[in-house]
């Protein structure tokens, strides 16, 4: 059996489980603890990070780490439907949307947010930064603006497909969304739509039932019309 | 004619100069200063980042933005030399390498290093941090024993063949060797036989004649025999 290794709160496991499921490829899901540097971890990944995708015997028994890496086997392996569709210039443009959501986004809001809100606690580290909880807060605002201009654009984020950049973006709001720190009352009303119309598709509904103990969603997380 | 939007001292960006190289794209370079946010340049990536690549007529003009996009876009556009052989599994493990390098040794060395002390001077941004380049410092060794480990079990990092796993490791080690804080006497023998034979490469001559105004590189930067 397929496996991923993952945390539930990682948007880059989050993005790999999207694109998995949109291309149905059925998973067994083991939840990791990569801070505890436990051997069997660093041997499947050596940079001790999730998402690591272990795939069945009929291809190898591929080990694949990092996150994109994964994107990128997973279209090569199981091409159909396309994540990565169009000529080299679109595929561009989906992989630059992929490196802003996951890098930019990640940095500026994501990682301080459910660092400092979910993950500290977890691991037991110390207290929630307040610094970095409304700086995470204050980029959100900036970030769902410009998902609002390019939806309002594009039938989806990088151009008339869907595609992995709608994934990323998706996985990074589907945690920010969890933790109950999007105020969709105030987003921009193309980027509500676009997440309206991603969170109905069929591959979405293994995110909406995450539970991380001691972290229940808020009412809204599961629910499509929210 | 093509255009490179480029930093001397960024990695992702001397990554990108090494592949154009390797399959012979004369490109243009431009010096940007991204952190003074300048609109033309924003226009080219609003995530105001470098390298950025602007190709010729020829081949409809594409802007792509970010490293790993640019180096997957030629690889779709010239396929020769390949820099992403193999097959799926292979390739995955090319780019499970430059995330390695390009996220991990990134944040672990190379932007604690090159941060505190060119950039911080060059965008004129106040004191070096001596914890960060000691930190900087330390994990380098690190990543010049697992880069010694990887070239003593394969011909090349990720491989028989040179592949971007190879760019992206010499990309981090020639900035950190121009500021002079690779101690090669003290490198695992295999890291530097590997350093020397890429370093040798034709493609490489492009960064051994790069000079940064006040910042000049010590004498054994561009010595093929260090």
């Amino acid at each position: 059996m397929r496996r991923l290794h993952h945390i539930v709160l990682s948007p880059y496991a989050r993005k790999v489980r999207l694109a998995l499921a949109e291309k149905r490829v059925e998973v067994e899901l083991i939840e990791e603890t990569p801070w505890t540097r436990e051997l069997p971890f660093l041997r499947l990944n050596p940079a001790a990070t999730v998402p690591v995708f272990v795939d069945d015997p009929g291809h190898g028994g591929a080990v694949v780490a990092d996150s994109a890496a994964i994107c990128e086997y997973l279209e090569e392996t199981r091409p159909e439907p396309p994540l990565l569709a169009g000529d080299a210039r679109q595929r561009a443009e989906i992989r630059r949307l992929v490196a802003w959501f996951d890098d930019k986004m990640m940095r500026e809001v994501t990682a301080n947010l459910v660092e400092e809100r979910v993950m500290k606690k977890v691991r037991g580290g110390g207290h929630p930064d307040s610094g970095r909880i409304r700086a995470g807060s204050r980029n959100l605002v900036t970030h769902l603006e410009y998902i609002g201009w390019l939806a309002d654009q594009r039938r989806w984020l990088a151009g008339d497909a869907i595609s992995l950049a709608d994934f990323a973006a998706a996985a990074h709001l589907s945690c920010l969304d969890y933790i109950d720190y999007v105020r969709w009352e105030a987003a921009p009303a193309a980027a509500k739509d676009w997440y309206q119309r991603i969170k109905s598709r069929p591959a979405f509904r293994t995110l909406l039932a995450d539970h991380l103990p001691g972290f229940p969603p808020p009412e809204h997380y599961a629910d499509l019309d929210f």
